[in-house]
């Protein structure tokens, strides 16, 4: 398997650098952010290399989720939270910074917490435009 | 199938509300969000009646991100962007409005568009305290 050498998270799963595990099958591994935003902030990633979702197959986000879905409640009941962000950048430009697909499960426990993307309503000929595009893509 | 009368996505499956609805499976639809943060915003549901994370199966995790594996890439040419966010909110305090399971693919052109979730490294003593806290809720 070729791994860039910027893989960090390969080396955790290879433990050649230490990380707070919490969860591993075959297919998977979580672990605590080193850099947590919240009390709890985990990563859950496939041990397959992986870049981001668009060189990802099915059965590895299948495996994913399976492992998401596990950590989800664990995560918030463990630090007394309410709901949970399952969150991914994809690229560069999005914020991405380790290239080996991962999915942050943020706990929450108030909405003031924090802010996330400002969503402000849409012009119906944009959106009409916009899903053309998009639809052109897939066909 | 029991839908809560807010379900509002149900609705737009039902064709009872419109959307700008951009992709359509056996399992799960794509269509815009209403009131986006950037253009190209699109949301990934499954038809099936799911809450949030809470309250998925693995089945229905799987049909959701092979429609999203198959959105993003589509999502991110139709806007000319360079990358895409993956992210959901579960639970009303992570921010979840409608109260069926959905995944937002974000278009991203450029890191400088908007700051996500703060970030500090964590003290280590502090990330294995959660890291215990975390596995004695999976065990």
């Amino acid at each position: 398997m070729l791994v860039p050498m910027n893989d960090i998270f390969q080396k955790i799963i290879a433990r050649e650098i230490p990380a707070e595990i919490v969860y591993e099958d075959e297919h998977t591994l979580a672990f605590l952010d080193n850099s947590p935003n919240v009390q709890g902030h985990t990563l859950v990633i496939p041990k397959k290399h992986i870049e981001n979702i668009f060189d990802a197959d099915d059965e590895t986000l299948g495996h994913v989720m399976h492992t998401v879905r596990l950590l989800a409640p664990a995560v918030r009941d463990a630090v007394r939270a309410k709901g949970v962000h399952i969150n991914s950048n994809h690229g560069k430009s999005a914020g991405q910074i380790v290239f080996h697909l991962h999915f942050h499960i943020i706990p929450r426990h108030d909405r003031s917490e924090f802010e996330f993307w400002p969503q402000t309503p849409g012009v119906k000929s944009e959106l009409e435009e916009t899903g053309k595009k998009i639809r052109e893509q897939l066909s």
